[in-house]
């Protein structure tokens, strides 16, 4: 079956049949306009699936979707930026549990079939108090998408979002996101929620939207640093009647590149706006005799200090992105190895090409920088977004806390 | 037996009985008046070992070198900065071998004879006609370690040069590195040479360096990247007249204490110099279930940018410390974690102690933050080294090529 992916003009996550969101500024953050606690949630019971964090220290909320996920009935998710809930002990898991049990008394349903998510600075305890007042106060409309996307940012500078319509309308599947910093593969988001009116199957499900975190969310990377908290949750309401979506249905294939397409697009977005960051890296590596060292390959590249600081001063120092690919584990050697940056070809099997280097210092000035890596190897591929790493970088996260 | 090591007031690589070195400004480097090729010679042949790069992508001094390598025949280094020689080709390798050619001929003995290394910019071909003339005019002498250790230097601030005497006299050794960017475990200096008068046997020498690179410069990190050109080679005259180091001999203890030693001093002169760097961190895990464990966390501390930031901005943003360890692989439970920043504790058990945060952030200050975390889940312990990121690391690294 073909796949017709349409963007919806200013999509978010309530441009999907039956969601609605809203946000406030609770006070949770000291500083700033911006709301900071926020509810997305469908009348009707949705069909739920997460991917989550791989560090060994998970924040409380983290624990608390992976025991209620998947699930055939969740219907709201309440999320506060601010504090990330983690590294709080049993207090911090008896907040969590309470954030999803206030939520759930406001909107009259079961505390289990609300999930949560928190993000922001480790180790502190969440201002119950304050979180308290705030839920009471959310509106929830149909519309409230924008402010739910702002209500999750921290150091992001704009918000994330998303909304496609499939094969002209036979679902929908809308997204926010956030990032910015803690950046890295293995759930390379701190936190993506997606909404689809998709009729779907839980197992199915579970497993399309692990495969699009793989080629979205699992390769991009700001700094290296794996979240506590990295939350990844997909609520289908079935409001589209659409043929059930299932393993080896007609629509099982359609959906997997509409969420594909959604994910990367959410991915992007966040490398873009990575911590400082003035460009969008991408590292497209071909040639790769398998899809392992491929991954491995472009990742290590898009997150090389040298390699992102030499991007920032536009320097097309390419032997620092040589020297990454060589200790990325794949395999690679260097008489097979192509290489060229925004298109100019610099290594051409292993032989500098005598390519004018202030022609391609010029080209770099591009927001977007692109570098195609062909080890010549073999025929698996794969691609990886990040940004340059700059001094601002340094200030946002010289003193975070205090 | 007891081992006691004292430390040469100003000791370098020709502290050392029998060793000679010598270095000149060749204008490999178009900046600045520091010299840029430098040669270690011993009169006397030695037993010689090294311990290189782990990166797929080798220099060609460096596959040089591990050919040659162990050998009871060696009399000289040869090595320049400014240009690694790496990723440049059949024309590389040539360009590596005359070097030891030339410099064989000026000292009279077989190229085969000759070790050589190289650093600095990745990709580009060495200037032989300028390393030629060069070599011919390296003077050699009895205090000339300390012109070497200059010549190797990149974007080093100081040279890092050690020597210390062992029981009294018993044997010496010396030692000189460089390191500064590319730096992280894996042979995480880009070159150190050691020089020894010890008589020792070849074999146990090759273990003994491996194993001092593994507590020492596979314990540092500046900025995850590692190096094409990672070299380290010690080099043994024979002139002290000991009795024969060898495996089970009464000294093979002595002398791996005092070549640990003499590695972990270059090793953190190294971190402290990091490009940029401000600070030096020290990390020590404890309490860890095994080695690997231990070292693996502690290492992805001390490589964190979000834990580097922080330290850099005197921020006892202590989660990323957590969050860090939580990545690394090493088994973590949050309730059984204890953590300290400059001896202040700030997490016992996995509860957060109400200590004044200005307090820790004025200790923050001094040039050395020690984060002391134990895991209390077993009795392995690892000690790893690193610095603070700053706005000077990027702008550094933004425009090295051009």
């Amino acid at each position: 079956m073909k796949t017709i992916i349409d963007f919806i003009e200013n999509g978010t996550i309530t441009s999907v049949k039956g969601f609605k969101a809203g946000a406030v500024n609770a006070g949770i953050k000291k500083k700033g306009p911006k709301p900071d606690l926020g509810i997305v949630y469908s009348e009707t019971p949705c069909t739920a699936a997460g991917v989550f964090t791989r560090n060994r220290i998970k924040a409380a909320p983290v624990i608390v979707c992976q025991k209620r996920l998947p699930s055939d009935d969740i219907h709201s998710i309440i999320v506060n930026s601010g504090s990330a809930n983690a590294v709080t002990g049993r207090q911090g898991m008896q907040d969590a549990l309470e954030m999803t049990v206030l939520t759930a008394d406001k909107l009259g349903i079961k505390p289990s079939s609300t999930l949560v998510a928190s993000t922001g600075v480790i180790g502190r305890k969440l201002p119950m108090d304050i979180i308290n007042k705030g839920i009471d106060s959310i509106e929830l409309t149909e519309n409230g998408g924008y402010d739910f996307a702002k209500a999750i940012m921290t150091t992001d500078t704009v918000s994330k979002e998303v909304a496609v319509s499939v094969n002209s309308g036979t679902f929908t599947i809308g997204g926010v996101a956030k990032g910015s910093g803690m950046i890295h593969p293995d759930m390379g988001t701190m936190l993506c929620f997606l909404t689809t009116d998709a009729v779907i199957d839980k197992d199915f499900l579970t497993d399309a939207l692990r495969k699009a975190a793989d080629v979205s969310f699992n390769m991009i990377s700001v700094d290296t640093d794996t979240s506590t908290n990295d939350t990844m949750i997909i609520m289908a309401n079935g409001l589209a009647n659409n043929d059930r979506i299932a393993y080896k249905t007609k629509l099982a294939e359609v959906f997997q590149q509409a969420i594909d397409e959604v994910c990367i697009y959410l991915a992007k977005a966040v490398a873009a706006d990575g911590e400082g960051a003035g460009k969008l890296i991408e590292v497209n590596v071909t040639g790769a005799p398998d899809m392992e060292s491929a991954r491995n390959c472009a990742k290590t590249i898009v997150a090389s200090p040298l390699v992102k600081t030499a991007i920032h001063g536009c320097d097309p120092n390419w032997g620092r992105i040589i020297a990454a690919a060589g200790r990325s584990g794949a395999e690679i050697v260097e008489l097979k190895t192509d290489l060229s940056i925004c298109g100019i070809g610099l290594l051409l099997q292993g032989i500098a090409l005598n390519n004018n280097y202030n022609e391609v210092s010029k080209a770099m000035e591009s927001e977007v920088v692109v570098i195609d890596l062909n080890l010549n190897l073999g025929r698996a591929s794969a691609t990886a977004w990040g940004c340059d790493l700059t001094a601002e970088y340094v200030s946002i996260n010289a003193d975070y806390t205090t």
